[in-house]
């Protein structure tokens, strides 16, 4: 039997009761400090996932990164305080020896046949294909979990070119191409760099919190089999140690999958 | 004594117990059903404020509309999981006899010098006093606690232009020009009417998630007074029964005061 992907595996959840369950951080996903953001976005998000009273799919979660995740285990807390006949409301606490490290709140629903469009712009950029795999010297471990390929605003980990502009839009696809879901399309939706970054070079910068909307199901996502999705995001504000960054996650055909958005502590 | 303005009564909360305050809903913020959004979610906002334990300011706010508030009433009860040396992780429920209507999780911290710019963009259009005040016929109660200026994408409960783009831009100020605060800020969050409006007309829409980051410190607001600011949303992807939609609110003099995300589910 093949070992399971690392994701299964960070996302591997046992139950301790009704509402808890018991998780494992991976060395795979090793970020700075503690675990990659989006792979405990994506257990949390699983977590709701897989507990016996959930209604429908994710529409919208929220995560808040409350502090450091030591490497080992934790647990995550979900509860629905309220269920309603087409939507289910969520939240959640991740806690190690009983201190919490994460919260969060999630909307999970049914979805139904009504007017489709949209009206975001899918970034036009040559294809993944013609755009070499960006290096990842001296980035954390969880980055060679994929293959991004940068059409605009990269960081490899060496030398960054500052400038004017927050923006980066890059083709990113799971280094194994593991099908998508929606605990792949979670974790995709924070592998965006601090947007600092760009400008003003590699300072600390860190996530506290983190939305994510959701715009398909999980059969359009796994019909995109392994593929690259394109990532665009940019910033808006820094001021007085944070900033928020805005993010759009496109299939190759244009399809938008997720909107993501966040606020980033920063200092310099 | 003058009266209270309408926002401070609905934000008036008395204490219960170290973590839970209980309110009342005001008639002049009446929705379609319960109480506007926004002024819910100023409420939250409010009840951190006030809260002994409270570290900073708002940074953060996500606001999970789960049911309608009846008229009456209201406990919110908020606790602080995660206080760390410069910020603070809240997890807010608002109840009704018992039942939860409306669940939240903020960040509050302090802010220190940094880098600063904005990257968004202002809108260019015409000053708040080369554009009428928009008419409010048949729109609901709250909508008359503001005075909006439309400069493009304009409903004012009569007929309305559908076209191919959800944008709207428009001033608004209290009517009364309060003084702005975070709560005031919070409110004008979410004064967006649903964007599906200026793409099928009116269809039943209705807020499910909204998240605000906030960019100012309540100096900067307290010093625009009752100004006009300018705010501007537009929808992005539009697909079985859900829409997200994002919003920018603008100071007159250029300062980006706050960022909002919205996702809302619709018929039609």
């Amino acid at each position: 039997m093949p070992e399971p992907h690392p994701l299964d595996r960070a996302i591997e959840l046992r139950v301790v009761d009704h509402d808890v369950v018991r998780g494992q951080t991976q060395p795979e996903w090793a970020n700075m400090v503690g675990p990659f953001g989006g792979v405990t976005a994506a257990a949390i998000l699983h977590a709701i996932d897989i507990h016996p009273d959930r209604l429908g799919g994710p529409i919208a979660l929220t995560v808040n990164f409350a502090a450091p995740i030591a490497d080992g285990h934790f647990e995550i807390t979900r509860r629905a305080p309220r269920t309603n006949r087409t939507n289910q409301h969520w939240i959640v606490e991740l806690s190690q020896e009983g201190e919490v490290k994460t919260t969060a709140t999630a909307v999970f629903g049914n979805h139904r046949d009504t007017f489709s469009d949209t009206e975001a712009s899918m970034p036009v950029v040559p294809g993944p294909d013609e755009i070499p795999r960006t290096a990842h010297t001296n980035l954390p471990t969880w980055v060679q979990m994929y293959d991004m390929r940068f059409a605009n605003g990269s960081f490899s980990g060496g030398e960054i070119e500052i400038g004017p502009s927050s923006a980066s839009t890059l083709w990113v696809r799971d280094v194994a191409q593991r099908e998508l879901d929606f605990a792949a399309l979670t974790a995709l939706s924070d592998i965006f760099f601090p947007r600092i970054f760009l400008r003003r070079g590699v300072v600390p910068a860190g996530t506290i919190s983190m939305t994510t909307y959701f715009h398909v199901d999980g059969g359009q996502l796994a019909a995109l089999g392994g593929d690259f999705i394109l990532g665009a995001a940019h910033g808006n504000r820094f001021d007085r140690g944070f900033f928020d960054q805005s993010a759009q996650l496109w299939s190759r055909d244009g399809a938008l999958l997720a909107t993501s958005y966040q606020i980033v502590y920063f200092k310099g």
